[in-house]
């Protein structure tokens, strides 16, 4: 197929996909999701993604009726179904189908969403132009919501401004990005912001952190400031379908881009394990 | 019909209703919702619904594609299908049906769901019990979004405490109910919580206001702090289906409950306005 999408057993194409109105995804986005890269059929970092998925269902008391390895093989027979070597695979856990009404309904059985679609390519950037706003999301940033309202607001402001993404800013400080998260690097050591309800514990963000280790990179785990990000070295943006991208200006003034070096280091780790999925 | 649901033209039973998996709420929560009583196939206080739905689209940048009075018209027409005098009606707009992406669509049309469906009766009640919990919510509060997994979370955990509504509580003063206003009675005047980024602008919280004034009533907009709410004379919960409900415990602490009379006044106009849709 040229795509695929899935809905509590039905599959389809993705755009010809319906799900009922009474899920709570669509009345209160009461649910959760995950999304991976997929590269020659194989999922990258499935068992990073499961990891969060459950946890996210945990925070928001969503009672997951597979096993991991019950959903594993759900999402692993749907990229095979698709004609593209690389793959864009999204998911999502709704806490129920069931009439409209804040509280759970007693009998809630979790839905499951699902599609994959062709990406060209995934690409490390060098280009990344970023813009600051003002972090006013909620306090539950670690769980992977589909409370995403504030988010998509703040990405189509970024690219009304001719920017990749923002630079969100809580109480002073650079949180994440708004699918993404940002780290800087600065004199040869890498910061980053420490896992808490006001970020995404992001895949690729651990990955990183991990590929510091292999390298022998030193790294930090603490919240810098917009002023420490625009005097960084190199500032990099995270996540899944973007994995190492390095910015060059914020909010309108050139930064970053003085460490090319230490960035190429850190991004062939990521190749060395996308190459071993061709094994 | 015993119920209806309407998406973009379609209708059907609301259990039977099938909407689009790229609808923008279902993936990000990404629209804006309204819900109004109908009495005797009319809507009660559309004029104020056709308002802050208006006003919540252009807080987050939807741009409606119907005028008011085309919203209305359909609104009316589908309550007028359902054999019910009394009923609930709830509509939302999303920014679009279109494949996932954060940034707004370029060619964003926002769809409309609507459903309707009996409501036995609208009742006052005299004994709400309440559980103060973390406002731990966005900082647009004020914007009726399909954002609400805080308040679903929190409306459930009032639900396994016996209770019927949570207080919410930011930085020590109390903004309001998961899905509804809190307003406080203290020695003959009500005090309700400012309009601003923090609480929902309830159309109930409104039409006390006004039927304050029109009984003479005085009334303050200010915050006011757990401790204030738990020393009132009254606490009032109030939102669309639920008007005017009286709290007698708070924290599992008996609260409230010393000024009946001032209460039955104020249910009086909401009776008297109720009553005008019958004639």
């Amino acid at each position: 197929m040229k795509n695929i999408a899935y809905y509590e057993g039905r599959t389809s194409l993705i755009d010809e996909m319906m799900i009922p109105a009474n899920d709570r995804a669509f009345y209160f986005g009461d649910g959760i999701y995950e999304a991976a890269t997929v590269y020659n059929h194989k999922i990258f970092a499935l068992d990073d993604h499961l990891d969060r998925m459950f946890n996210s269902a945990a925070i928001v008391n969503i009672k997951l009726p597979y096993t991991r390895e019950e959903y594993a093989a759900i999402l692993k027979d749907l990229v095979k179904q698709v004609d593209h070597e690389i793959q864009f695979l999204y998911w999502q856990v709704s806490r129920a189908s069931a009439p409209r009404g804040h509280a759970f309904p007693g009998d809630a059985k979790p839905t499951l969403y699902v599609y994959s679609k062709p990406l060209e390519k995934v690409e490390m950037k060098d280009d990344y132009h970023l813009i600051s706003v003002p972090d006013t999301r909620y306090f539950h940033c670690n769980c992977k919501t589909l409370n995403l309202i504030v988010n998509v607001m703040a990405a189509d402001q970024a690219k009304s401004c001719g920017c990749q993404e923002v630079v969100f800013i809580r109480d002073g400080l650079v949180t994440e990005g708004s699918h993404s998260n940002i780290h800087i690097i600065k004199e040869g050591k890498l910061i980053t912001h420490p896992l808490d309800n006001l970020i995404l514990p992001g895949t690729e963000r651990k990955h990183i952190l991990r590929y510091c280790d292999q390298l022998g990179i030193p790294y930090e785990e603490r919240a810098f400031s917009l002023d420490e990000l625009k005097a960084a070295d190199e500032i990099v943006i995270s996540s899944t379908s973007q994995p190492f991208m390095r910015a060059i200006s914020v909010d309108g003034q050139p930064a970053g881009g003085k460490d090319p070096e230490i960035c190429e280091k850190i991004r062939s780790c990521y190749w060395a394990e996308v190459a071993d999925l061709y094994e």
